[in-house]
């Protein structure tokens, strides 16, 4: 395992530690070492949180900032933060208009989010909930609910940030966070497994010369194993999945974010999306603004994802504010 | 080999396309289909130009935009720009205040650029140059003239780009981009190997469990190969080439920027930055401000650099303006 570590039991703390002293005019340490908040958060407004596994870089650290998340609550690796820490952080991001809670959908997460807002509302603390699902792969249409969060979460988290941001109560805070992620749909194609630092190999498998369509971000089984295509031959299929799901149609004006999984060179990402682009162009769907990067990742796997949300008016306002965090700087 | 890819040989081209679509509010294409240049470039600045093979994403192109590079020459991939591209850079560059061509050690690139200075000249445009060579490993002080330049290019164009933003002459922009360089030091290792897309498998081997100190960009030999250390160890071996040969000391102010070489997983940056920054403290010198992630690249190369750069008042007024690029976004 060719990786950069301390103790393997250790990395999330030690991450922390680099996190916090780098990001120091961002972000800031709370009382407990597994939450982080935003500096100077804007008094008055509703308090916007996340949590999630470690692994994901930016995710879900990286998008606590301004205009974005207010705490962010930090797990082990691929695996979910307890509910003390989205207590706590709960708490750091609350300013007196209640809390949205806006995350991914995983049993882990599920559960701990549900009793931390149980502990919050025994405290005097309202708390609401956005649950992300937009992995079109993960089931099926008619069981949306069962659909895990993937990248779709950051465009989820950049609407209710700006909502917040822009003085709306915690009802319009969910509503814009729910609307966002009602309106996005995510598929990803993984060339390669990831090696947990504790295990030290790859606890799943995709052979050379082949890839694995709808790949979660944690090694979960896809629709389909298939020889590995070419960037023009992956851009259709993963816009072939995602597009009729939603459906996307012409006309449509979107974001596209394209995120790389960790390994795969940031070149060959905007060559995936140029293809995504003329695709989704030839069907007239027209994308207002894209985002290609390492956005949301597993560890060192290769591949990538593609998120779609459809735009309306609102949505794009809520998209153009600027942010300022680790894993999202816009001007 | 594991990669998103149509033809290899257009992947340049292909990555441009992709590049210039997504960052449309920062960038823009020109008649050479290699060269990139920034947005609303204010009238009446010095021109600041870079550019370098291709593979190194953010570097070279992501680093064109506001108050940073005005225009970039793309090369092929691990291979320099031609002296045309860097000559119509110069141009796209050039708002009568004469143009700063800020660029690495590299025998191709200090080729080609000199051949476009001397046409530029002809031309009737003003071009002056630094050549960055911040890489310890790749030759003995005394010759620092065949030092390479790596990760710390970035700092250069952060000091040389502000510099011409704020109103410097040519002789002052070449001036600030000049001391920061020599005020810089940085050394990478390399815990595997890449693979350039065209090639398909690796021109050079690391072995599984062990480390090669010093490695270049592009492979080329670092000073020591050795058994793959503990994230301290690294950081202690990295701070320990680079803080003597400048020399840093107690007292001292700086920025230190780690660099991924591409697929090492972001998290474990910050458990070496975490690392070096303790052992910096250590030695009283204090980090001012620090820069992690990936910022100079190696297609999908696992390890990472570590760049120091000692701050004066006139740095730290360049560092701290403010720049909006694909590769380095600062409010």
């Amino acid at each position: 395992m060719q990786r950069i570590l301390n103790d393997p039991d250790h990395i999330v703390d030690e991450m922390l530690k680099g996190f916090l002293k780098t990001h120091s005019d961002i972000v800031e340490k709370t009382d407990n070492p597994r939450v982080v908040k935003a500096k100077n958060i804007p008094e008055g407004k509703v308090g916007v949180v996340t949590g999630g596994g470690s692994g994901h870089k930016p995710a879900f650290v990286g998008y606590c900032g301004k205009n974005l998340c207010d705490a962010v609550a930090v797990g082990e690796i691929c695996s979910s933060p307890t509910a003390a820490a989205f207590l706590d952080a709960f708490k750091a991001a609350d300013g007196g208009k209640g809390v949205a809670c806006l995350y991914g959908n995983y049993s882990g997460d599920n559960m701990n989010v549900k009793m931390a807002v149980k502990m919050a509302k025994k405290q005097g603390l309202t708390v609401k909930t956005v649950v992300a699902n937009d992995d079109v792969a993960s089931a099926p249409k008619d069981q949306r609910e069962k659909r895990r969060g993937v990248a779709g979460e950051v465009l989820m988290w950049k609407a209710g940030g700006a909502k917040a941001a822009l003085g709306g109560s915690l009802d319009e805070v969910i509503a814009a966070a729910q609307k966002a992620i009602d309106h996005t749909r995510s598929v990803g194609i993984g060339l390669t497994p990831c090696t947990l630092p504790a295990v030290g190999h790859p606890n799943f498998e995709i052979k050379d010369g082949t890839m694995e369509v709808g790949i979660g971000h944690h090694g979960e089984p896809g629709i389909e194993v298939c020889p590995l295509e070419t960037a023009a031959e992956m851009a259709k299929r993963m816009v072939e999945i995602v597009v009729p799901d939603y459906p996307f149609e012409s006309g449509d004006e979107v974001v596209v974010l394209v995120s790389g999984l960790g390994a795969t060179p940031v070149m060959e990402l905007y060559v995936l999306y140029d293809e995504i682009d003329k695709i989704l162009a030839e069907k007239g769907i027209k994308t207002y603004k894209a985002y290609v990067g390492n956005y949301f990742t597993s560890l060192e796997m290769m591949g990538a994802t593609l998120t779609v949300m459809k735009l309306d008016d609102e949505l794009k306002e809520l998209i153009d504010l600027p942010v300022n965090s680790m894993g999202l700087k816009q001007f």
